[in-house]
């Protein structure tokens, strides 16, 4: 790799755009083409992609199966932009969720498609509850993240986030996550008790919302129990439980909906990233259909009929969710990607790291953001793509495809190893 | 067109899709194919597009040499989701933007892509005015339309929409746009007073935050005196100039930008809707290069880098822009239009008819949403799909590709005549 | 005046009292005793006071009446804080304002001491308001001025006090007050427009808020017709108009009342200043019965049963109010000062001096701050203590006690005219 | 004492007064005179009074010598009301508060008189917090009480005051107040936890807000070490540490400030109810020099210059604090009453009693309001005034006057004792 045509080609980057961009820092080459785990930038040279497009890309980039649909859908002139109108593409997309998804796991929800972002989601959501029930206010948990839209930035937990807003967020109050103040304190107990007393100071919400594992919170997973008691205390305050499954879900942790393994039924699901199958924006808010008050729209959004991500969607689906073969082979996955952090961590007495998450979302914490960055610098001149989350980006956040095949997996993970012992 | 089949075919949606949905309410059908100005339903039933998916396809259905390079881009393995990464299908958009569209005008603006909606550019807008002013109030103007996020939600001035966010906003005050007040009181007047006057109850603002025609608001018309006042009080308050041409711009009122035919040059543009060329979801803050405050990765969003519509927006861009002819285009089907529009509310002396509007974004105002109502109504039985906006959802709105041919027009405008007259 | 003995005496003032301090900076002397309409400092100089307590003393210093009343009920061991525990002094101070005030006048109200000060009447009826009517916004005017606690000062217009809060007001609009936008529009026309107007982003509020004659704003007195459209505007819409009587009230403009002369009915009206009648802090809210939603104690506060301010309270309806002498004196002394001003102003061309106001609430507006400030400094120089008003304090605020005999009245006109003279 | 004469004297305030009164509800008599520790009723009927008008009476009821002072001054033709101009009474108030309260114990402060009441000195303390520290941020904690204003009531934790205002709080994050969640855990460790996380969700704050023996909130007394804690956390950070010792001061728990025990320093200590010594409205901002950050007139208020309070406050700080025999007082009958009432919570084992608080400022605890209520109606019949507090009612709060006879004291505690018995 050339730095002289790597700084020439990122000229127009560098000069155009604004002081904002983040990845092409991180990250500084111009990357061409894709396809499942691999990256290759414009010298040709190849990545291994840990990132998956912060999540987007749970079944790899570009998909033949996938793409083959988008452009014979392309071929047959199918409208691509749909608004909210009736269209074979988002019908057949619907039925099969319902079919594949919800019904198998003896849900039910009505859909709504609320703009392509997940942030739109998150807007549509904790507009909905307040409206449902009344009431103002919104609990959201420490570390959470939700989004950069005014509604979504008020219930992400990160300073650095919130500050930007130049404007003060409102109506929501934040909780401890669970194992947030040491591990022999059950938060949902204090949350319990805030929601309980008349006095606390926190008014009975519309709606609690959370992340089952935090992603860019720094990779805290939740316990099972934890979460049932949060949906136990939602049910007895009747407050609405929005589970926002926008990185978490689509198979990401192992089943298909992250609460799965909690046997939760929250009141509103958020999914986006992964949905679309090939990283086309989508995003989908499920609800409960007593929830369903909404008058016709009254949410609405330029966006919110991307045809051509109906149908990739519908075809991951179809390719991926028929059977549990996908969840079966991400929870083995994530065992031995466990299993090699946690020989990584063993292995460098220097530095305290930790291995945390579930299923294929997995975080190497070490401690440290100068540690993290120095070895997540390392890895990507070694030829791994990954990035850091964490409030003080300590957390080495590791999202490989779930489709990755366990050759490029242990040589991703080879990289990671080998840069945390260059940077101990 | 079989009212069984309709029944069963929307079926889907009207199970399935939360209460909110709008335009399946509308358009009972299921829209299958689309190409140029004409949609088709399943049963192959032709309808004219004086829609445009609300001024997302100023260029038409499925323009083929859009669709072409959107294929080959798919086939190539290309990046499709690349968050902001550098790829060379987004160094090609940003380029061929200032080429095309900059330089030309001796506009200098940096780039920021804040997400694929509208509404995200509205965000990120707010936000940066906030942040680099450190002030906290905005102006929007009544009948203002920007988004369904919370903080868009903010600047929009229809209280259907604001009801539903079941939270009052804050931190926005609406001045009378230009016209709200009779012909005969310059609202920018008014406007300046109460900035200029310390004890008015509004502070001064970071942003002013206005569409040079206001589109869901019912097709109202500034006048470039107006705008030029505005951008004369932005200045002597220092206070930034935010246009947001999501729906003006791409050249649906003649020139590219909706401000180029009054000389302003505001500090922050939006643009989205047809930037893509062909629907896929794609929006651009182009903010001034001293405002550019942002540090790395403050206002981000997963979807940001949707590469696919690089490749057809820059598309777009050299089919469309590299001349004038589109914008001459404009200028003579809008006369056109205009002109057909006059006879029509001439020859109905039963209601109070009035056009209003420029360049290719019209409106017929019909006085009451009943009679409006009628009209479109007829006119999709017909065989025309239109839509209608301001407060009282009284007035048409016309929308036809920008590159729909004459004849195709004159069908369309036949209809409305038609149903015009059929209603009164 | 020697300036040593004066610097001395004020050593504590400017030593111990936080900068915030302002009446002492205005007039820098002790003030130590005071009767009627004048005031003496600590060397025995007097000075003719035109001030009135910020209108808290509209019968004058220390009626030997009141002083009585109150020293007899000091002697008696008479309860002096009593929450709101019944007690004689506070059943008789409410059976007196029956009696004299509302029955004579046709009007019903219910009574509710919300704390000793004008601003908890205003927080108490906003919250009042939103409660009655589950609306959030409120409107206020241009130029009005309601107090310093958060809520109170959200309705207030001044950014010189706005700013000092540090964090974003919300949920209010500012609305041209009357003669805001030129003698040729009525403002109200306006109001009404945006009320009925679903999308001018002004959401239908829980109440407006108004005082007759705008006192800190600049002395603007509204016309009767305009303040009749303003009621006729809220009871079609469904809106509480709050009149805020606190400073206009008790007589300072003629009826005990100053919306009497529009034969107003207020939902909700708030005194305090001159209700106690010699100084001491009393307020009162009066409520339409069928507005009287509030439960016990959920607006509170401690020191909402001054009695002693109670006991001379009552004394003062008995003294001032049993009949229309004093309405009649006012009336007439204020013609007696405007036509005094209106000399001074015809006499001075230098300037564009104006005059304004009603009854005797008169303001003399001097076009700027500086030239206002030059002749009230003058004026302390020469024996008046009068104090400015309006956004740029501009306007000089005449406020003798209502109760001043015509020779000092003219004693007080002639060192303002001499000052006027003196400064041109 | 007869029903009939009751219901008739108490006639005018259920038919003339607002729903919202409260005292008069719990207490229906009519209270007409009080010396030291007595209330009389109308009829003459004697009652002890253990609530001391919320805490505003610590000196008793009519102390002769407060009334004498009071008495001449009202004869001299002092100013009564001053605004906050220069007087003598203003003048010695604050010489003595410094000489006599803040030189002996080594504290610096400037003195701003915000206006009458607590909750004043509460909206001024926020406002200049946040002017000061550019944030916008207030951290409260749980069972906090600081007012009914919009600003104070953002800091107050019960729902019950806080719905009452129809509009959601804005600003403020509530913590877990010292002992809150359960004996072992410390919370201000999660505090510190809080606010060193930059992914918390809590914003550095301008201020931390508290009392060191929570009144209203339920007799809830924070541990020395809990406090040092809080304030060492405020100088890590940055933020400043304001008290609120309206009903604490004043020497209801011992020491004229409720945090000398604990060292404190506090950048900004509020003070109000008993300052004035006899219950006429007095409110005190104390602030470090360092923060007089005001520019003039910045925050006002008319009744900001009580003079007749600074006479009879400067006579209380004569009388009381020029030693320190009243603070050794107050430990000793604190220390009487809380082994009286731990006497009681042992002799009843029907019920859970629990006893609670700091100096004499003292609670019973009966674990549901139901009993609470029982008992303190009883000790009404028996002629005992005392009140309860608490989320849910169940706290008996003690508040003798400072100044009671033992033999009284025991009369009180005997009546109150009895009224326990009795509703077991």
């Amino acid at each position: 790799m050339s730095n002289e045509s790597n700084s020439n080609s990122l000229y127009a980057f560098e000069s155009l755009e604004s002081n904002v961009r983040f990845y092409s820092r991180s990250f500084p080459v111009v990357f061409e083409k894709a396809a499942g785990a691999i990256l290759h930038d414009e010298n040709g040279r190849e990545f291994i992609d840990f990132l998956s497009g912060s999540g987007v890309l749970n079944y790899g980039h570009n998909d033949p199966y996938f793409l083959d649909e988008a452009t014979q859908y392309l071929r047959s002139n199918g409208i691509i932009h749909g608004l909210d109108m009736a269209t074979p593409a988002k019908r057949d997309f619907m039925e099969c969720f319902n079919a594949i998804i919800l019904r198998p796991r003896g849900l039910e929800y009505k859909f709504q498609f609320p703009g392509p972002t997940g942030a739109n989601a998150v807007e549509a959501a904790l507009k909905l509850a307040r409206k449902a029930t009344g009431r103002h206010g919104i609990i959201s948990f420490t570390n959470g993240f939700h989004g950069m839209s005014l509604g979504a930035l008020a219930v992400t937990g990160n300073r650095y986030y919130r500050n930007a807003a130049g404007f003060p967020s409102a109506g929501v109050a934040f909780m401890p996550y669970d194992g947030y103040w040491g591990p022999d304190n059950d938060t949902s107990e204090y949350l319990d008790k805030v929601l309980a007393d008349a006095s606390s100071g926190v008014d009975l919400p519309a709606a609690i919302i959370l992340e089952t594992v935090q992603a860019e919170g720094g990779i805290n997973a939740a316990r099972k129990e934890w979460l049932q008691s949060i949906q136990r205390i939602c049910r007895s305050h009747g407050i609405l439980l929005i589970v926002d499954d926008i990185q978490t879900g689509c198979g990401r942790v192992g089943n298909f909906f992250s609460f799965e393994f909690a046997g939760l039924s929250p009141d509103v699901v958020l999914l986006s990233k992964s949905l679309s199958g090939c990283g086309l924006p989508l995003s989908l808010l499920l609800l409960k259909p007593e929830l369903d008050v909404w008058r016709p729209g009254e949410h609405n959004g330029t966006f919110r009929g991307n045809n051509l991500a109906f149908v990739t969607g519908a075809a991951a689906l179809r390719k991926y969710w028929m059977n549990d073969a996908l969840s079966m082979d991400v929870t083995e996955t994530g065992r031995i990607m466990s299993e090699r952090l946690q020989q990584v961590t063993q292995a460098n007495r220097t530095h305290r790291l930790s291995v945390r998450g579930r299923g294929m979302m997995l975080g190497l914490d070490c401690s440290t953001g100068k540690l993290a960055e120095r070895i997540v610098r390392k890895a990507f001149v070694e030829g791994l793509v990954v990035e850091r989350c964490g409030a003080e980006d300590q957390v080495i956040k590791l999202l490989p495809p779930l489709t990755i095949d366990e050759q490029t997996l242990q040589r991703g993970l080879d990289i990671l190893q080998k840069s945390v012992h260059a940077s101990a």
